[in-house]
């Protein structure tokens, strides 16, 4: 069994609020949302942070991100606007060390991001 | 001629300070930097924004982040942490309509990300 949380959310060993769940992915609502719509998109592969993504990652990275309008669609949230931020490191406010995309909207977002 | 900043920025039009450029992306020192660190990575191909990301774009998509890494070692933040952002839509922050991945560094990042 591991210890990361996030493995045992995508293993279903541990609840969350999923949106959508594919063989890639698990999109799931932030337990402390910073905005009406934050929910956070991760592999099912356990990979640290987005410095493990290397060429051998690339075709998964990049299907995520294919999905990633299809979940804002979700949402309800495609056309009206959305930010996804990823964190890489803890100075950078990376808090799971397990890559995750959050996904904010349904609030105009402010600049700098953090 | 495309009136796109950032097609002509990847066409060599518009210069740039550009940290890296291969034949998937260019990376180059934001403009109106929000951190020490705040570069943008753009596909050379013309996406308007993340909405445009599709299963023929992942493969794409998925060489750019696998390039990240590199991109965040080269301007030495790959280990002290980085923030990666894209915004898709107005409401969000957009503010040029061609996909683009800011990364941001060498400072501690807040919470909210905007």
């Amino acid at each position: 069994m591991t210890d990361c949380i996030f493995c045992r959310i995508a293993a279903g060993e541990i609840p969350a609020k999923v949106v959508e769940e594919n063989d890639d992915l698990v999109a799931f609502h932030d337990l402390s949302p910073q905005a009406p719509v934050h929910v956070l998109i991760i592999p099912k592969q356990h990979l640290a942070g987005a410095n493990d993504i290397g060429e051998g990652e690339a075709p998964l990275i990049g299907r995520i991100w294919a999905r990633i309008p299809r979940i804002a669609e979700a949402l309800g949230v495609r056309d009206t606007g959305y930010r996804v931020v990823t964190n890489c490191g803890a100075p950078a406010g990376q808090s799971v060390f397990h890559l995750h995309f959050h996904l904010l909207a349904g609030r105009a977002m402010g600049w700098p991001p953090g």
